[in-house]
């Protein structure tokens, strides 16, 4: 990860993008890009999406929209000097004493089972 | 990254969340945590959104959206088999191509300098 | 729809909010509501999400997020001077022309039935 | 606004896209329509933000992803019988009792000014 943000930061200043690049329009981008994300899913079924990659053109379109959303996730970081992978640990500590795990004694399943925000 | 996204595969499994997981949803997650991280920057000029690590709160704030995405792209491309490390490297190459640098001799900027899409 | 753009704008005069309201940052805010709007509706089956207004409190919610969404609709437009009805009445009629109707007359579907991007 | 929501329905039905059209797909594509009109803004300073309307080109790209959000939020609204018009009118009324209006006696501006969430 280290090594694509480095390359993305020399990508940038060769091209002299480094002004463009304020911390608010690369989160502007980032949500850019994970919008065409999940353009190629917007009218499929769940059973669809699950099967995407079967089919070679839209599984490079995703690859294509997963490799925009991490440049920008990476030069957000950079511009601000957060470390993802450290907060994102640091959440799931969090989130592993803020949702209980599953009760797998046959019991009815939690009325509150729902996803973290 | 693997750890992490071993991390986030067994916090789902313990909780039952497995069956929301679609790839559907996790990138509309993704693209909602993206709009969540947005959001801070919305009324900021370029120069404030700089500035935003400085104060303690927003800096808690940020790194939080970013582990949110990060958290969703990573159970997004496990769900779907997708090297989001190798498809960014994939990503750069062609761009290098695509894109020239600079022309760092004085002559005028080049009139379609802009960002890739 | 014009009473309402009105009404917003002497708001947002009495609070000084115009310097705010570029139109990069009104779209910016717009998305940002319809990603809330999304965020109900993310981990719930089709079936779910049609009948999220039978429970009275995620109603409101979804009345609340349209409205913030209509609100930052109305002010982008406003802000440009760009009549949305007009817009939207000319896009319907080239529509019209792009997307041929369904056949009706017992043959098999069209291969690319799809959504007008 | 009535005319251009039965048009669309209208649209949708001639086209048999009904089935695509749950609540869910259609706050999806709203907020996907609306990322492509950020898109447009989302390397522009404030300044160039506010003159997208003098080219012809971007001017007619601004006016399409209008259309798009517009029709997407009409066709969401029809789906679950919300009525967007008196939704917004309820909440400007909660919010001008929220935010106070700006005090013009040539005090300071209030350090918390901020933007309704």
């Amino acid at each position: 990860m280290e090594a694509l943000q480095l390359r993305l930061a020399e990508f940038a200043a060769a091209r002299d993008w480094q002004p463009f690049h304020t911390p608010k329009n690369l989160a502007t981008a980032l949500s850019v890009e994970a919008a065409e994300l999940v353009e190629i899913f917007q009218w499929l079924t769940p059973e669809q999406s699950a099967a995407v990659m079967e089919d070679p053109e839209t599984a490079g379109r995703v690859e294509d929209e997963v490799a925009d959303v991490l440049a920008y996730l990476l030069q957000f970081c950079h511009a601000l000097g957060v470390d993802a992978a450290s907060a994102l640990a640091a959440k799931i500590d969090r989130n592993e004493r803020r949702f209980p795990r599953a009760d797998r004694s046959g019991g009815a399943a939690p009325s509150n089972r729902t996803e973290p925000e």
